[in-house]
């Protein structure tokens, strides 16, 4: 294996089994992270440390963090909303751990009951005890709806960089803006990314987006553009919104490794186990609807990945 | 209504149409077309002037464009494979005759069966026919399969430039690169692109993508990138190809409007009126399957287009 050219966050261990109906049984996803790990995603968001009252389908993420620890060559991460549950995950071992900070406050009050102030301050307290006794750990923000909101609905530019600046003070090791609800356009990634890297720089080089509105892999590629080098996705594009019909998750792994490769980029990912992993997902999800063009329309004829070029 | 950035050009009428099993009845293709100009659509191809035996539903086409004719302000279309249907089109008074040339002749052997040499030899003829007799009707060539072929595979560049060379010696007015089954990728489009405006100029300017493995858009904007100004695309993504499954058909009108419009990118089609169209089109097909996320998920809150900013 040599090196890669993008990195690949797989985030449906918990963006995705949080945002569907049904709860995955504990054995169906280690199953699915090893068929994950196993096609060469390394890095996966497993879970998070969240109340299982209000999101029972996370309540073994202490398990599944336990699991996930013992593949080898794999970044594990965990999304916390609070100091509480950042020192579970502290407990954990996780090498990761992301704290949504929603750039709509309106947002960040329905989704964690914090405003603005809050937040940043909960981010401040873990950040500190991280720096006090858990030094090998990697504290990221997400900047939630960056984009848009389905509550406040526009959200200015100059919001995003203001809480992004109050995220760097914080000394958290990355930042990046997220498409929560699916709002972005190719022009604002390009726009608004520029702008971040001017005032946060390398510590802004990741994308987390949606495909709520079709437009998720033309995002990739104006943040291609711009320098972005990671990208949240979900297998099988798991996510689809109990609230807005039709509206699907985040964007689909497997199309999102067909587009980087055939594009000549190495995402260290084999597609074609990647597909076959998609029968283990539905395994432990049995009747759950999954997305994706490439897995039902197969590889083009002759079709050449970067990594084999490489 | 001001000017326009990108044009689309609507061929579900009959790149949709023909692709799916179901034939529409005439008056409900009139309606649609009705709908689809009223939404703003500047540009249809409205059908294919073929063997009725092979493609019965367009064994109406004169009927259709007669009728698209009275429409104000409405360009004109139609696909014709050879001279003698080209007279035809002629006849019925189209602004414009699109030649499908693909630059993989085997399957321009199975698609129109004709030899790269019969085929040229056709758009020389159509050529000198218009400039003989019908001077006002413009020629475009469709140079199919540019990016890929399911027979041939792999499509050499090399291959596309020597036959855009040849359409444009034969003097037709347009030529555009069609990702005809869907194997493009972003880098490819800016590549190839690029090559085909040094070597046929300003005649190059429109792309025909399918959406068959989730990258139409993604390709749209690495095509916007290098200039590109004009896309084909299909309302509702009618077009599903039966023998290939879970394989969609153009990129979908809609998606393309709102991806444009929220670049600030002015199309001259109003939206909302475009997403409404759906219902006629569905009453025409009862049955077949439409895609698209925008108008599913709907507008984000606090869209603005790009029209409505100018």
């Amino acid at each position: 294996m040599t090196g890669t050219d993008v990195t690949i966050v797989e985030v449906g261990p918990r963006d995705g089994l949080q945002s569907v109906e049904r709860t995955m049984a504990t054995p169906a996803k280690l199953r699915w992270i090893d068929a994950l790990a196993a096609a060469g995603l390394r890095h996966i968001q497993v879970g998070s440390f969240v109340s299982p009252r209000a999101l029972p389908q996370m309540a073994d993420c202490a398990d599944v963090v336990r699991h996930a620890l013992t593949i080898p060559d794999l970044r594990v991460s965990v999304l916390v909303p609070n100091l509480r549950y950042a020192q579970l995950a502290f407990d954990a071992g996780v090498h990761v751990l992301t704290i949504p900070v929603s750039v709509s406050e309106p947002h960040s009050i329905a989704n964690i009951r914090k405003t603005h102030d809050e937040i940043i301050e909960e981010v401040r307290a873990i950040v500190a005890l991280r720096n006090a006794r858990y030094p090998g750990t990697q504290i990221e923000v997400g900047l939630a709806t960056a984009f848009g909101c389905t509550i406040q609905g526009v959200v200015p530019e100059d919001d995003v960089i203001r809480l992004a600046r109050r995220a760097a003070e914080c000394r958290v090791d990355s930042i990046h803006p997220a498409d929560t609800v699916g709002f972005a356009s190719p022009t604002q990634i390009r726009r608004l990314f520029s702008r971040l890297r001017d005032e946060v720089g390398e510590k802004c080089g990741a994308l987390h987006l949606h495909n709520t509105r079709g437009q998720g892999l033309a995002n990739v590629v104006a943040a291609l553009d711009v320098g972005v080098s990671a990208f949240d996705s979900s297998h099988g594009g798991l996510g689809g919104c109990p609230y807005a019909p039709g509206a699907t998750g985040n964007i689909v792994t497997e199309d999102l490794v067909f587009l980087l490769e055939s594009m000549g980029l190495r995402t260290g990912v084999d597609i074609e186990r990647l597909i076959e992993a998609r029968s283990i997902l539905a395994a432990g999800l049995p009747g759950e609807e999954l997305y994706g063009y490439v897995a039902e329309a197969g590889l083009p004829k002759g079709f050449v990945p970067a990594m084999a070029v490489a």
